[in-house]
């Protein structure tokens, strides 16, 4: 039996398909071993948002990322190329870099026996191992994840044989291309633990159904019924990893701000149409692309548990409207934390009660239907693997 | 191989049986397979004491009970009568009610997208589902759960096709009916966490061979010889599911308070023979009836993990003393504290040591007959489980 | 497939080995299955070092240990003997022994019921088991653990059919019996909590490659390159169970210390050559033994989980020297203490790093012959078991 076919309450026809859904059973949301397989499916397949050039613009400059056991080195090379590697010494397993982040490595240093790695990963100093046999050293880099990147995002794949970025999100990156995102700059970063499962996270970012009960401040600003959806998982030729769509200011307000009207100007190349919306899309299976007027707010989900995943949230602005000295991204910044830990406070209390045994799944209301796009996308990609 | 099996060191007949029976071994005590068996065997499908009509005398009162993953809530309706819910929406499953208790609740109302439900359980707002197919209202009510009353007392079950509560504890209720036991009132609650499977504390309140070395204050105000056992959960033509008797006091004390001697009347009812003696019975599988010839103690024991326990510990005195302004209850609540923690102790050490891998289980004593019984009891259903 | 086979990296003989030798694979060291093999195969089955015979001077004097969930009493007998039991009671499986040490017991009583054991293990009280058939008390004693010393030092052995102590360790024994290290007595003692399996500590002891880069004050004074290991675990017609050698100081220093020249004399009984020398040996499973000229240095190792264990660090000197007034350890106890911490922090990195999906094992440098021998020791064991 599959995971998927819990999704339908009878047999389904495409065009009526939402006014039949019914929500996946509480197992889904707390089973390790649903979680493991999850990490194999995705997490370790997909393309993964880890960060932004500008985190590391020099030469030895680098952070660490960590995902379902795994920590990834990511580091710019003497060549000025960013580049990935599992961080693990290649003598003895040993987790080479301990530090977050930190500047102008001049090479990667083993702590236990110093072998001694370049910032490009190759392997440049192992002593005592001359005598050895079948010992190649050029054998020996660091071994590589793939990094890729868009628009000043760098993005990881565990998977050598993964289609790549572009092939991947390649319809979502066109409509954003001519924003220029990666002349953005970071100016505040919020990192949230949240004893829910990655999917309710996802599902609460994808209806705004609830936006009028928990969220008074952004309903007032952008009506739940003013939204369209245009991208969709599990829909088209191809199943595009990235659903979502906009929503429009009411009346003259102008961005997500505690007043609803920002003195700031609009990021450079937003339209008329682009200045009385807000963009949210998924970019499956971790980021959240949250793009205002005059700020781009970017979640990145990390999976720990089946019942906990860490959010990071960063704000990016102007850097020409950051050197201004009355620049303050606090109204924004501010009204988020206060939304999102409204959204982490019901999704916890989700993932408390659908573990309960009598829960075998509910029905989506008509304001819900991209959940539904995602639960068919998710089960069917987990009954395939 | 049957689990029952390890209780005896030869083929046994019933009137000889206790001098041969033998402990469990210690597995019974710490395999979580054993505590989800006993799950799905005995507190989902058994009368659990969860609380007192006077707990939530008004409409709209509530208390919510947390068991083995499960909330429930118990709610009095608008209509006078108490009932039980599983505490999940049928919408999306979320927990409705995080608070512990509560007054005069109008409705229930999810905070995730605002499902709202009368205090009797039905649905009676939610937006944005005129649309769906085969939605229909009067069909979402909250998962009922059984709700029934004794004497004051109300007891839940999370199964449909139980026996009901007077049938099952009849033979108990009919020994007890005759004491008003409604009409007396809470006056003190304490609560302990305890590191000890739930069936070491069920065998600890069924035997007072240990009274002598560890509760010197209970010994001397009740010799622990003074006792006899009148119910026993294995015997009879049902299983009872019920098992106690009396223990009685040494020379003229009159309670079991620090001195020996209560200045509180006895609670209406009592003949000179209760007068001289308290009731301790185990009524399967959560709660302990302890009464006193002038008030009434309850334990209900909820199981956590196979090796920890919460207990809840009520005194329930006469409304009528309560009210006297030289009310004090804290010469019989501190008494009980201290022996409480003397036996939660010892409960503690024996859940570590019956863990060994030396440990096939020991040999009982002529004073732990009712111990024989309990464990047959249980093992023996488990068995046909 | 064996776990042994992951050490080559082809076919070996065995006087080119090492030139081959490989990392055992990272799952050895994370695998919960594996330590529960562990234990059964070598830490339930192995001569394991507890304590010394001075711990317990005088009869009824105790100290317990734990291990893989056991707890054991060891303690001096009337008859002045030294024995070990299980810590559990034979009536209902309660631990008994609370306390991590005392003295003078006279009998070891159980705190639920009072049964009474002799300080050599004899029940002689347990009061209402008269009237119980086939009770016979002379066969409820408390459940023994071997126990056996060599030279002040008392080993346990939870398998009554290991080979004795002598046999097991006699050729390592044969080499330091002339110390008379019965006389050293402690001087001082450190745990230690290290996030890294047993086997990872193990392999830290066993090699020097890993001193120049993180141990600058032992490479001072005794350079990482002077050693030469004489006994090796899998090797010569009897596998051993010891594996080590020794180290050569620089110079003219003349022990561990900060300065590297001690104002103790040297234990009795050392020549010349070990006057230059310190004595680094691994007893398996859970000994490492460090005798400097002017003392002596035991660790002994208790698994926890397969990613944390407890290391007692002891630090024994000549008693003449320890009585007179300027007696100061701090010199080596210090300076040891660094080294640990430097050991400890690396050996947590290799535990992180080594769990890796990616890592399938590396390569041995020249200095690490010990640890393939070590690995093959322990996986053959394992695939035997």
């Amino acid at each position: 039996m599959t995971l998927a076919r819990h999704l339908a309450n009878r047999e389904l026809r495409e065009d009526d398909e939402h006014v039949h859904a019914k929500t996946p059973p509480g197992r889904v949301y707390r089973d390790p071993a649903i979680l493991d397989k999850e990490f194999e499916t995705f997490f370790f397949r997909e393309w993964l948002c880890v960060g932004r050039e500008e985190d590391i613009p020099e030469p030895g400059d680098f952070f660490t990322r960590s995902l379902g056991g795994e920590s990834v080195l990511v580091i710019r090379g003497e060549d000025g190329r960013a580049r990935a590697f599992y961080n693990v010494c290649r003598h003895r397993g040993t987790r080479i870099v301990e530090e977050p982040e930190g500047k102008k490595l001049r090479s990667v240093v083993c702590k236990y026996h110093a072998w001694t790695y370049s910032t490009e990963g190759a392997l440049v100093g192992a002593p005592h191992t001359d005598g050895l046999a079948d010992f190649d050293r050029s054998k020996m880099a660091l071994y590589p994840v793939r990094l890729e990147t868009w628009n000043g995002f760098l993005w990881m794949n565990l998977d050598e044989d993964a289609p790549g970025l572009e092939e991947t999100f390649g319809e979502f990156f066109s409509r954003f291309d001519r924003f220029r995102l990666d002349e953005l700059r970071l100016a505040k970063r919020v990192v949230y633990e949240v004893d829910a499962n990655w999917k309710i996270l996802i599902e609460n970012y994808s209806e705004c159904y609830h936006c009028a009960p928990i969220h008074p401040d952004l309903n007032r600003l952008t009506h739940y019924m003013s939204g369209e959806n245009d991208l969709f998982m599990s829909r088209g030729s191809t199943r595009g990893r990235t659903s979502g769509g906009f929503m429009v200011f009411s009346g003259d307000y102008t961005s997500m701000v505690w007043s609803g009207y920002t003195g700031r100007p609009p990021i450079k190349g937003m339209t008329e149409d682009d200045k009385r919306r807000v963009y949210y899309y998924v970019l499956f299976p971790n980021m959240f692309f949250s793009l205002h007027p005059d700020y781009l707010m970017i979640h990145t989900i990390y999976p720990v548990s089946p019942s906990h995943s860490r959010i990071v949230c960063d704000f990016f602005f102007d850097p020409e409207v950051m050197a201004r000295a009355d620049f303050d991204p606090r109204d924004a910044v501010e009204l988020w934390d206060l939304i999102n830990r409204q959204d982490w406070h019901v999704c916890e209390l989700t993932q408390k009660g659908s573990s309960s045994r009598i829960w075998r799944g509910g029905r989506y209301s008509d304001e819900e239907r991209g959940l539904h796009d995602f639960d068919k996308y998710v089960l069917e990609r987990l009954d395939e693997g």
